[in-house]
């Protein structure tokens, strides 16, 4: 029997990074996820993490804790009010300054322990927010980076950051992660969820969502308060 | 009054780091020190760290907690032993992966958020010991990473990673430091100190101290056990 390459997959618990894990395990690797409780307002999402995981027979999860909310600046790590006005142009009080590059340091850091030179991650630069570390050219510049930055460099080898997302619209991901059999009903997307954990339908991330299970013509399993 | 710029210095609380802020201090920023609480085994450095960044005026000091114990893979993390026969070639056991990754992408966090465009480094590619995350390249990889990855990129202006130690042997390192009004008896650089805190002597970085201070001919006041 074939070892399977190991691979380290970033799990947030919502839509896109279910369907990156589908789409990892279905490229054959045997896959770390990797989720961050890092202050977020929506914190709820760590346990849709979870469920995604297991569904997906992950060969180990880990749940990171860090705690971004000490310097804050962002909607999801402090006081600032997460905007309900639908999308706008420029990059939007929800961007976390440098989340994605933290998150994808840690990454790096398990895969060498691992020895995984692949790492997957659900950026998307067409149905999202703005956030610059969501960009094609920030996880190339990523990739060299980890490379030059860990043994990978005196071995001779790369780490490669796969986005298989980075291009699709937001109903192209449904599409993909239903034929991947991702249950949308355990994953969680709204960054302001009420107490009872049901999504704002409001926020970016909700509106995102809403749009592209309508573009797709599929039910959204969400409950929205609104 | 010119208001001074905003620099955020990584500092570990040993002899390289407490030299680099002194030297940000010189170049006129206002310097906010980041330490990390990572697990290590030498987690007394985090008390020099204090030491260090009261001595010179820092306007804010962070310990930010990350366990990367988690998964180990260094002797620094684990319990793999710390080796004391003196400097070998390739990449040492006390190798922690990814580790200036990590620590440089909270850097970058925390200097966004103040709107610090400066972070000092202690990095060395001459008396060091081996770690990939210590050499120009990566710096250099990294600087761009940073500046793609956050809204420095949407701005218009580049993160700078300044690395002033880079090309410095430990002897250099120490006459720069003394010249800038670095107490040294207030730093700490040994990875396996005893329960006392006492310096063990053997490690490489103790062995890189001594050297440095035995070249420049002046006394080092930390206390070794062996």
């Amino acid at each position: 029997m074939k070892t399977k390459l190991k691979a380290v997959v970033l799990l947030s618990g919502g839509l896109d990074s279910a369907t990156v894990l589908a789409y990892a395990a279905k490229k054959g690797f045997e896959c770390y996820t990797i989720s961050f409780d890092y202050g977020q307002r929506h914190r709820i999402e760590l346990k849709a993490a979870n469920r995604v995981s297991r569904h997906f027979h992950a060969a180990h999860h880990f749940t990171v804790k860090i705690d971004l909310r000490k310097w804050g600046g962002s909607a999801l790590t402090s006081s600032i009010k997460v905007p309900k006005g639908g999308l706008r142009p420029g990059i939007p009080t929800t961007y976390v300054p440098a989340r994605n590059t933290i998150f994808l340091s840690f990454a790096v850091a398990w895969a060498e322990t691992i020895g995984a030179k692949d790492i997957f991650i659900g950026v998307n630069s067409l149905d999202y927010s703005g956030y610059p570390d969501c960009r094609p050219q920030f996880i190339k510049a990523f990739a060299k980076c980890a490379t030059l930055g860990t043994k990978a460099s005196d071995e001779g080898w790369k780490f490669k950051i796969h986005a298989p997302l980075q291009h699709l619209t937001k109903a192209d991901i449904i599409r993909l992660g239903t034929k991947l059999g991702v249950d949308y009903s355990i994953t969680h997307s709204c960054y302001d969820p009420d107490s009872k954990g049901r999504a704002c339908g409001k926020c970016d991330s909700c509106r995102l969502r809403r749009k592209g299970f309508e573009e797709v013509g599929i039910k959204d399993p969400t409950v929205y308060v609104d």
